[in-house]
């Protein structure tokens, strides 16, 4: 079975080269980007000003097929796929907390950007952590890592074809 | 220009019918469900059972078209659709935090579940909120409501065409 989407709008960042890009929002606090939105979607907008935070998922289009497993940016080890963010998934769907700046008819200003300029922009959701009720997290193997995030930049690992798999 | 995905598994809940579930994780603490991914991706959950919390992303299958503006179950205002999370929306995919209870061969068990059974897997990923460095945090028309989300229950509001365009 499958099923089908449609870019409906476009990100833009400073990044135009996945090497070099930093890997998580908590990497890039306050790197600018925009969204641009097609008109069809425009009246999908309302409200969402009211919110500082919003999901963005989009697709990584750089990304060309999937692995099991990956070396992540941040360790030396072959982690599981889905215990990683790592782009080459079976589907190449992405998600960022972005922060909200600010909403001008279909363009939505945006920082913590750590999206490829240019990537097809799927959905956007309002960011309510109260809706998620975690309770006794555990990160796993990136317990000792979660600070490491915040200066580690990608290189191409994930768009060229060396990949573990 | 198209983007096509494939379902890479099925969630399963108590959950027959979209009237009457919980309408966020924060209302269904302790449900029960059940995720049997297909054997393909197997080698890719490696290393994810050291993590006590997922995302899953999936496919709003029962969602027929997509609206502007909807009435979401915790107000009685139209609200821009990108605001809310509901399912009529231009890319029908589903976003959700999952506690993840324990997982066995191509099946994991998990709670928190606040999704219809059947519902096709688009992808895992872990939660890791350290990721997100969300500061000084603001949900607009949800502020009032956050809490409302625990005892809220859902009806047929999204699935049939009295929909609020």
């Amino acid at each position: 079975m499958e099923i089908t989407f449609t870019p409906i709008g476009t990100i833009h960042s400073p990044f135009h080269d996945p090497a070099g890009m930093p890997i998580q929002p908590a990497g890039c606090l306050g790197v600018q980007g925009w969204i641009d939105l097609l008109p069809d979607y425009q009246a999908c907008l309302k409200d969402l000003d009211q919110f500082s935070h919003i999901y963005a998922l989009y697709h990584f289009h750089k990304s060309g097929g999937w692995s099991a497993e990956v070396v992540p940016f941040m360790d030396s080890n072959p982690r599981g796929l889905f215990s990683t963010r790592a782009p080459r998934r079976p589907n190449p769907i992405g998600l960022s907390v972005l922060k909200l700046e600010g909403i001008s008819g279909c363009r939505l200003e945006v920082s913590n950007v750590d999206i490829l300029d240019g990537t097809p922009l799927l959905d956007l959701k309002p960011y309510v952590p109260q809706f998620d009720m975690v309770e006794n997290l555990k990160i796993g193997w990136l317990q000792d890592k979660a600070d490491v995030v915040k200066t580690q930049v990608s290189d191409r690992r994930f768009i060229d074809d060396q990949q573990v798999k």
